[in-house]
């Protein structure tokens, strides 16, 4: 479980990749995959939450890292990049940002 | 605090509106405002977590809905729908998706 919070000085990655929606399911499971295989193990890494649209268009991982520096030492990452290439070719586009928590309402 | 897990049989909403940087922060405040004010107490709202990218350009509401028909209910409420056009106003454009959690994976 992931929480999202407006305490923790963290990083959180919100990539959303759009798709052919017969492209969905198989990018789904690469980012699962990758996630599991490589992005966990590298340091900083906290969370990774991989949602589908229910419109078939966009797969988007909402993703935590302990901080920006560490985010971007994964992307210099061999291993992580070979797995972000083949990310890449399932989608039409992608859209990474870091961003901040700024508030968090709950009911 | 918001928690994400594939356990919950909920409607995850994703709006990234794109906007110019020196309207980063009127955006923000205002969907805070909006959901405080309205959002909150409408039926089905469990959570609304603002965001701001660190480049400026983004800012992203990753909110939950107890189901596709309460979101789909709050769209046609005349004033959550008030509020959203003062938001479409600070934005380029925006794209607001629903999802659902296919996986979570944590360090």
């Amino acid at each position: 479980m992931t929480r999202i919070s407006t305490e923790a000085p963290i990083a959180t990655l919100i990539n959303v990749f759009t798709v052919q929606p017969d492209q969905q399911r198989a990018l789904a499971d690469l980012l699962a995959q990758a996630t599991e295989e490589v992005m966990q193990h590298l340091p900083g890494f906290i969370s990774a939450n991989i949602h589908t649209s229910t419109d078939g268009t966009k797969v988007t991982n909402y993703a935590q890292w302990r901080s920006a520096e560490d985010f971007h030492a994964m992307l210099g990452n061999p291993v992580a990049r070979e797995h972000m290439q083949r990310a890449a070719e399932l989608a039409e586009r992608y859209e990474p940002h870091l961003y901040t928590v700024e508030s968090v309402h709950q009911r």
